[in-house]
């Protein structure tokens, strides 16, 4: 695939995509040895998606590092509730949960009802119910409720509109035009709304009167968001918010098709059950084995495109296990309908937990949802 | 001046203007006899500005009654808290305090603090002062606390932000474009802010779940903020809101000036001294009187261009006196100088009474201010 042909924005990823040259054209920096040897001061452990370069991409974590060792950061990542959640998500908020576990700080998580309405052809009604079921699942999930804060756009529009508007008056429709590639047809709702998105990032500095940094573990396509919001928030008085980027859970098509996405009806979501996935995993992942079994046995498959293995590298914690896996699919000892079969395992064992817990979640909902009274 | 001269939006009125043309081109229409007829029998008499056709212009208005017959109507206006309130809104509020209190219905009051910090080089903290201050003066014209509701866009934004998108996601940047005049150098908050305008159109029938009619009286440059959500509306289940709108009280320095207007610095303010008053009328209040009292004794002045007449159609609610001032002045009998300190009496005694309620408005400010509990 030629080198223009992929594209990474909030709204729209697409193609193979280079990461080196996003990293360039982002203007985002890689994550650095002497950074992950300091994250693992405080973490013990480092998270496989950090050894694996798949948390890859940083701005000022080291300045949020620096801020840590002053107790004084918090972390803010957010969900677009607009259908089911899919791996893709699951595995970017696992990693925050641990580095919230880890660092044991405050993390807001912010649900942009508003945007998903805004940008997608789905009633207010739609919205709202997929924000109670993107709920439950970031409650399953596991994050702590005594320190996590979830903020709902509408819901808390009373504490986000008055800080939204002082980011609005900083940014202008040109800005907007060129960083999401705008035009004169977007509704006004979409235009204003990437000051929804900064709030969080400063919002508890405003609520505790103290300047806090704000670490923001997420996908890369976000970053240009946050790009704005570090352009605007130091005019306001506040930090520039941290980030820790990561790579995309490839969709199961293909390395070619950008990132797992629920508009192409392929991913994995975090209700389907055991059979929907093996089928799913079975009919859809694609593979990097070979034709014939006798071919594949004696050239081996190509793990770097086999889609089941990339996922185990999202999915896989063990580093031996992994490997493992690696040399034989790549010897042709570990069959292409074998690997397809660890990976579907996998996720199925992870499932099964996740949806028991997901039962227990509707009567916690309350707890993790931001309150003044609480603070 | 030319014909073209002259120009009328929210953000800008400039010139003499021709109030035929604009009912032309914005497609409102003329209040007709009948509807003056018809509002007579609701409030047995005509308020003077109605009498005078100061308020001359609607959008059905007719439907508007034919709701209130129903039992199905509310008021909503609003007021922009930049700066002290002058007389031009004072003019506004006024009849739409006589309105309510005539139809006894509720009246819906929004303040447009986000508007004013997005549109204005004012600072956050200046546009809460503003905020405060204009709430006392709208007080103290005396509105019914039991049924007039105050919604802040910043601290009501939980109500209202949830609605606005709705809205917003019905207009595009070239509506807003064309509508207003904008540029992409427009910051995305003015962008955004005529949808948190549409909302208390319709807000009330969201509350109770009921649909209701809408009368929004206002000064005519608001026009086009209201023409927007006539369109957008009907689309989202709720009527389109009716109108009553207003010709501008011009500014002191002439009738070529467009509106009073506070940019100006000349205007007069509902918190002035009666000495002050006095000094800015002198000074400032546009003659329509000869060069000398010899000239004018014996060819008279011209009410149509003096300001201190103009004024008075709008303050002085006795048709007889005020024809009498208009006849002595035309014939000569009446000096300049003489019908300055007229409309100077005129102002400093409502001043007087008003400052006095502005006084005591402080501590009622709780009970105006809309909250959910209330209701």
């Amino acid at each position: 695939m030629a080198k223009e042909e992929f594209r990474v924005t909030p709204y729209d990823v697409k193609g193979t995509i280079d990461y080196e040259r996003l990293i360039r054209e982002f203007g985002v920096q890689h994550i650095t040895e002497e950074q992950l040897q300091r994250l693992k001061k405080y973490t013990k452990e480092l998270h496989h998606l950090l050894r694996r370069k798949l948390f890859f991409a940083q701005r000022d974590l080291t300045f949020a590092l620096d801020q840590y060792d002053k107790n004084n950061l918090f972390l803010y990542t957010g969900c677009g509730p607009s259908g089911p959640i899919h791996m893709g998500h699951a595995v970017i908020w696992e990693f925050t949960r641990w580095l919230q576990e880890k660092l044991n700080i405050d993390l807001w998580f912010q649900f942009t009802d508003d945007e998903k309405f805004l940008y997608k052809d789905l009633s207010y009604e739609e919205v709202q119910k997929w924000l109670h079921e993107n709920m439950l699942d970031v409650i399953a999930l596991g994050f702590n409720p005594k320190k996590t804060h979830f903020l709902i756009d509408t819901q808390h529009a009373d504490l986000l509109y008055p800080e939204a508007i002082k980011v609005a008056k900083k940014i202008t429709f040109s800005t907007i035009k060129s960083a999401f590639g705008f035009t004169n047809k977007n509704n006004i709702g979409s235009i204003f709304y990437t000051a929804m998105q900064a709030v969080p990032a400063f919002l508890p500095s405003v609520l505790k009167k103290k300047e806090m940094a704000c670490l923001i573990p997420h996908a890369i396509d976000q970053d240009v968001h946050f790009k704005i919001s570090r352009a605007v928030l130091p005019k306001l008085g506040h930090f520039k918010p941290a980030s820790i980027q990561s790579k995309f859970l490839p969709s199961l098509i293909g390395m070619q098709e950008g990132k797992l996405s629920s508009s192409e009806g392929k991913a994995i979501y975090l209700t389907d059950d055991p059979k929907t996935v093996a089928t799913k995993i079975k009919n859809y992942a694609f593979s990097g084995g070979r034709d014939t079994v006798k071919e594949h046995r004696e050239k081996g498959g190509n793990p770097d495109v086999d889609i089941s293995y990339q996922w185990l590298t999202f999915l896989e914690e063990d580093d031996k296990k992994l490997r493992k896996i690696y040399q034989d699919y790549k010897s042709g000892a570990l069959l292409s309908g074998e690997l397809k079969q660890i990976l579907i395992d996998k996720l199925n064992t992870f499932l099964k937990m996740h949806q028991k817990k997901r039962e227990q979640a509707s009567k916690k909902v309350d707890a993790f949802i931001y309150s003044s009274k609480h603070s």
